[in-house]
């Protein structure tokens, strides 16, 4: 993965590039982040209107630079039925840039995945400002708290939330967990489904803490899938593509999935197809993919990323688009290696999420010459 | 009821003011509204430091004041395990101001009843302001929305709500009942206790929307339990005090009683004593008591205020003070006729809190000679 954007950084974002990023974003969002059709919908729709997006590498950002991240927060299932409008985007940035009375430059990614990638597109286009080509998490996360920022003591708050029919609120909290209860109750009550902007942070911060080129390699990875569409496996080339691995292929034979306290929650289970015929697979989820399971034994965990494609297409699925009998690859990738430090699975390991076990990552130095 | 104060309209709240001002407002409180001796002892301690709070009659404030209420919010049942402090206190009056830009003039009431008698006196002393001789209900109600100024279209937000750990949050909804939603879940989730800012209005609306003299009216209450203490009957004072009426004497056999969506909700069987031996008296309530019904049939509702009082001293018990054995009268006295209107009925009156039934209320015409 010596550069996963495979040398195409984007300058800017134009309505012909929203469909390859949705389609890569979904893969980063590992099964969450919501429909990425819903986020291209609402790009497409704020490109239209204002043009192209600029976008602007994150080791160009300028020091002083005022960073403002937005995004969606809520469960993927019902944003798919709630859609919001490109206002209620630009309103989340409106309110939280009137509270801190600061003029924003760029505008970012909380996490890269799915609907997420693609708000702040919407953010950018109607608020006329460039975007920045990186992302808090360098894939999607079910929590507020859960970003490199808050590794490196960024706060995420004051926060903004808004919903669809007009309320506002702005947190301030005395940590980036107390942000994520008082928004996370705050979205349940609006109809568990809200925007919202938080992290405000210089570029020097920004530097140091986001993820950078997660747009330009979205848009890669759509690419790849797009090119191998039609082809006997598209799914080997989205794996090479991040540098992971097949855990499996199968058909989904049951899914498990209830929206609980803000959240989708669930598993689904799958039974083996060609080389994995006779085992099963099993995948918990929180909004995203946390856990895989193969025969019982865990063959890969948070914080790397456990995405599931189309075994016809290679297109990601959600976890809440998942069906019987669907054919899919479930497949691991490697996270970002700051969440692989002593903080950052403190901070979303599989323990964090309940699960008593060691991290399962994929070896790293795997394939350096001795 | 001509002049409930007893002509003692109040200049000042000293120390020595506090213990009657609780007493008669725990009566207001009508069963909710949170120990008040918690609120007494919160209002020493920040007038001990602070020297005395001018109270400003409603009628003389300026067309241009700006005035804020402040108010504790959750289940009495938590206040009473939780203390708040007196700088949280300053601290919800302090963000809303902060977020508003406003230069506040006037602290007020929102509710007339317990601990919310007093924490704006705490709010007061603290920040060194007046304090309106007046409130937003004539009484406590358990929502915020349900409150005069809304009725005159006042806005509830923005709203400023802070917890005891550091925590704070505003919100700008689309009516005062969202205002009360939002709130609500953020009070449950910051432990079920909060203190809140809200309703900020000039002096003009103020004058038009409030309750006037209620510190007065409390006071004045307070003295009258305090003069008739050691009496054989220190419940007709009060009873005649107010223009209300005696629902019930009798003892406590059945209280219950659950903390549930950040209220304490649930219902107190008395079994009659005196003149009500062989009767048995039902108090629904939700925070505050709603509705009495005297051998099945109701004798008083909201919005008129059912107050408890307890037979030997005169002094007001809440709900969450009430036990098995307790010996008590109900009493029932009449709310601000502007609840009886059909608007105030709509906000207040016992369809809202699920009981379909006619408002049963204390008759103001009765004794007007034909």
């Amino acid at each position: 993965m010596s550069d996963p954007t495979g040398g195409h950084r984007l300058q800017r974002l134009r309505i012909e590039d929203l469909a390859d990023v949705a389609r890569g974003a979904a893969v980063l969002g590992t099964g969450g982040g919501g429909d990425p059709h819903i986020g291209e919908l609402l790009a497409r729709s704020a490109v239209r209107r204002h043009g192209p997006v600029e976008l602007t590498a994150l080791a160009e950002l300028p020091d002083d630079a005022v960073v403002l991240p937005v995004a969606m927060m809520g469960a993927p299932t019902v944003m798919v039925e709630k859609l919001p409008s490109t206002e209620q985007v630009g309103r989340a940035v409106e309110v939280l840039t009137r509270h801190l009375g600061l003029h924003v430059t760029h505008i970012a990614c909380d996490e890269a995945g799915g609907v997420n990638s693609l708000i702040p597109v919407v953010a950018a286009a109607e608020l006329g400002l460039p975007l920045v080509d990186a992302d808090g998490m360098g894939r999607a996360f079910p929590e507020l708290q859960m970003t490199l920022p808050t590794l490196y003591g960024i706060k995420g708050s004051p926060m903004s939330i808004v919903d669809e029919k007009g309320n506002a609120g702005i947190f301030e909290t005395i940590d980036n967990t107390w942000a994520e209860r008082l928004a996370r109750t705050a979205t349940v009550e609006m109809g568990c489904s809200a925007m919202i902007s938080n992290y405000a942070m210089s570029g020097a911060e920004a530097r140091r803490s986001l993820v950078p080129g997660t747009l330009s390699l979205a848009a890669a990875i759509g690419r790849t899938i797009t090119a191998a569409k039609g082809s006997d496996d598209p799914v080997t080339p989205v794996v090479d593509h991040l540098g992971g691995r097949l855990l499996f292929t199968g058909k989904v034979v049951d899914v498990a999935r209830r929206t609980t306290t803000g959240f989708a929650r669930g598993e689904a289970r799958l039974e083996g197809t060609a080389e994995f015929a006779g085992s099963t697979l099993l995948v918990r989820f929180q909004n995203e993919n946390l856990v895989a399971e193969l025969d019982g034994e865990l063959v890969a965990t948070v914080p790397d990323l456990i995405s599931t494609l189309d075994l016809a297409s290679g297109e990601a699925v959600t976890t809440e688009t998942l069906r019987f009998g669907h054919r899919v690859a479930v497949i691991a990738s490697p996270c970002d290696p700051r969440w692989r430090s002593d903080a950052g699975l403190a901070l979303a390991g599989p323990r964090v999420f309940g699960y008593d076990v060691e991290p399962v990552l994929i070896d790293l130095t795997a394939g350096v010459p001795a």
